[in-house]
């Protein structure tokens, strides 16, 4: 169904004198790149050298704005407020839209971590918060979240431009959700079976679930877990396999914001998953 | 000397549940707002509010960039190096312009925090990162540092507008140095005294130093200390002390910085301190 | 009912230049303080002079345990595992009594904070994990608890001693918890009617609750709270009154851990709300 | 000289979601373990499972303190006064002391870290707060300092047991003082060299120095490095390198503070330093 789709990767990871992720290595293979913001991960350090790596790689910088919790990785829920959500997107997108523009380059899209991810999908009042965040900073921002979730409805209810995001790696329920982290094979390990389902949903907008069956999933943007041992691998095999099946892999955001054929702002996307 | 100078305070300095200074009290009465960044006050929630009181009086709104010490409030020195400098002065400068923007406002100026300020108008390298990190960002930020100081020359430098700063309220020594905190009577608690000092500065663009004597001393802003127990009514009383002796305070940044005449970026001022 | 009641308040919530609660006035009213430990309130100098100050006065010392959250002040719940609350309790807990034991004194009782408090009233694993840590730090410490909930529980289930909290201007719910603080009238702002609930809550076993009506509340130790504007003032009367009502006030650790008559060791307490 | 020398090891220096270092491999081969404890490195979970992989090992557990700059990994200098000092020492003892008693173990000893090692082995009052601090937790305890510095000076006149501490793998300039990880050679990578260069320190009390010729350096302890990519292999090769030349490998604390022969404590060691 897909003419193109997107390959995002979390990156900028590393904090202070800890390394983490083969951002180098990853970043040729992919087309976005969600870059850390300080409070999951990233120092001002690592955000400048990461921005410059996604700057001279040609591939378009995003904020990956998180809850405050270093320790946690930014993976463990927090009750905050929408009042405090749109405080702290705020903060984390202006941080790295500095860096971008002062590598010369611009900030493209955002998209939560972790917990904040998860929330964002399923909690309308927090996502319309997030989604204002990122228009009160600039409307020309593309916002990506979980397929067919409560954050891109609140994106396109916000104006914005968003992009739907779907896993190749990540196991999926009947329902649409994906299947926690805490369940057994929740994580796709084998690389083939992960670049097939990366493939069926870019080319047949529909993804296997757990139980067996087909649901229709449609995305405009896949992940690349860059925590993978053979992320930058995984990636090259992702990204072959997609253009070996007539998918152009292409960035969600396009030079200085100049989609052509935004399809992710019209109604449609997602609303199968 | 001056036919106009700026005041400018440091604001947004509560962080969390805990509150300082008075910053709705002082608002009217300067034309400039320093306000923290997150790395020793000013969480995301407290300098969106900052932002938004600044931007309704029609103050510009400066950065007021840190250390990474919430506990020492940003005034204990750190060796930290250049290009640390350089990345933590872009992502508060990012961070607190981002809020800006989202106020409908923009950012217009940029002033080191406490040790940093201080680190900051003696070590030509860190004042060079820093000068560079504000024009990376922007080139049309003015830059604000201690009157006469390695850091404004740094600012020139680096093709920026510059503020020399000084104080009505704080002792200066016979070279041109403020007193230091641990020394008694550094800080100007008499508000007719510092007044008194801020209108000669202003006026006849010298100050009175320890050991007795004037010295030249040209200024383009006078920091009003917002945690002064008074601040509300001394801001009041500099600001029609100097109406009276003839001198506009109008603030650094004009507008969309459209500054008619930005005398700060010309040669001269602070090169007699 | 109770011959002997203790009066417990939160202490040492300044943090750095920030400065929170009246902890010298209060102190002279209380008989135990809880004392905060970096995690939402209290650095190491704030920390080691509170526990002086509380040494000096003869007041109990314990530590006010909280989930990792400064700009939040511990009061945002955070889904942390069981294995992750052991493991701060014993990281808080090492810190407070290593000042205690600096000061001469020792450290006495623990009583988690905020949200943790809140988490720890509800969810039975969550309460034994932190039952856990203080037992292996040491047992003979007194574990504070919401009267009736899952911690004392945990508490006991452990081999602690434990004591049951109750409070005198926080208003009850018909099924015995408190009423949240997001709905009207969950602080009693009068004295006289919140001295009146800790009377009968001391001398009757009792409290009225939302709706009408009284319900049993047996409690152990009474907390004034600290950020009342008139903390020190309401201390004073609560503990007059008491007194004149033929309550003693002491403190839940006599000495060194001697408690003569440990009544909230046994089977007891609490179990009615 | 020495009949006997201790292997200590900085550990625990993983953070979060980041792993640092090879503790489990180090273990075996070393006497002491300095144990990160959250201001540089080591957060609550990462600080127990250290604690507990020492004592089961049967490896003296020790707290490694440091300024507070998770960033900076504790390697930035900072202003920070005796006082200040005192108060963060103490807050990182206790706590990981909390973590040692918990394990059924016990703390040992300290070793700063990073800068403040190097501050406090130049710095007679910071030397002293923090030897002070020690004290006031545990006269029992270890201070482990640079050999022949201010901070082993200082922890004698405080009463304090203290150890001399030598390096197997940097290179020692004429005055007896490390050579800075700026120049080149500071860090002696050929295992075999480092290896006599321990061997040296501990059979005959001196050094090889920069320029040429030999320094007298007497020491209690030699550090592994646990950064080196070889630091388990390297310190299998140290330990059997010492028993090979007749040194005993001990550890400063034995068992529960019963040092049979504290050489340390008496005037003479590091005074040639």
């Amino acid at each position: 169904m897909n003419t193109s789709i997107d390959l995002n990767c979390d990156l900028g990871e590393s904090f202070g004198a800890w390394r983490m992720g083969a951002d180098a290595a990853v970043m040729p293979w992919i087309t976005s790149a969600n870059i850390a913001c300080g409070f999951h991960a990233g120092d001002p350090g690592t955000m400048r050298r990461t921005v410059a790596l996604a700057a001279r790689a040609g591939v378009a910088i995003g904020a990956h704005v998180s809850l405050p919790d270093l320790v946690g990785f930014g993976r463990r829920e927090m009750q905050i407020s929408a009042d405090e959500a749109h405080a702290l997107t705020l903060y984390q997108v202006g941080a790295l839209a500095g860096f971008a523009r002062a590598a010369g380059s611009r900030l493209g899209h955002m998209k939560p971590h972790g917990a904040l991810y998860t929330m964002a999908a399923r909690d309308a009042a927090l996502a319309g918060a997030i989604a204002a965040a990122v228009r009160d900073f600039d409307p020309a921002l593309v916002l990506v979240g979980l397929a067919g979730s409560e954050l891109p409805r609140a994106g396109r209810a916000a104006g914005l431009r968003v992009a739907h995001e779907a896993f190749a790696d990540r196991a999926y329920a009947a329902d649409g959700h994906l299947v926690s982290r805490q369940e057994p094979g929740a994580v796709i390990e084998d690389v083939e079976t992960a670049v097939a389902q990366a493939v069926a949903i870019a080319t047949r907008g529909e993804v296997a679930v757990r139980g067996g069956g087909m649901r229709a999933l449609c995305a405009d943007t896949l992940c690349v877990h860059g925590d993978r041992p053979d992320a930058a691998e995984f990636a090259r095999r992702l990204r072959e396999a997609l253009q070996e099946a007539g998918v152009g892999v292409r960035p969600m955001v396009v030079a200085a914001g100049a989609i052509a054929a935004p399809r992710w702002s019209a109604a449609g996307p997602g609303a199968g998953a």
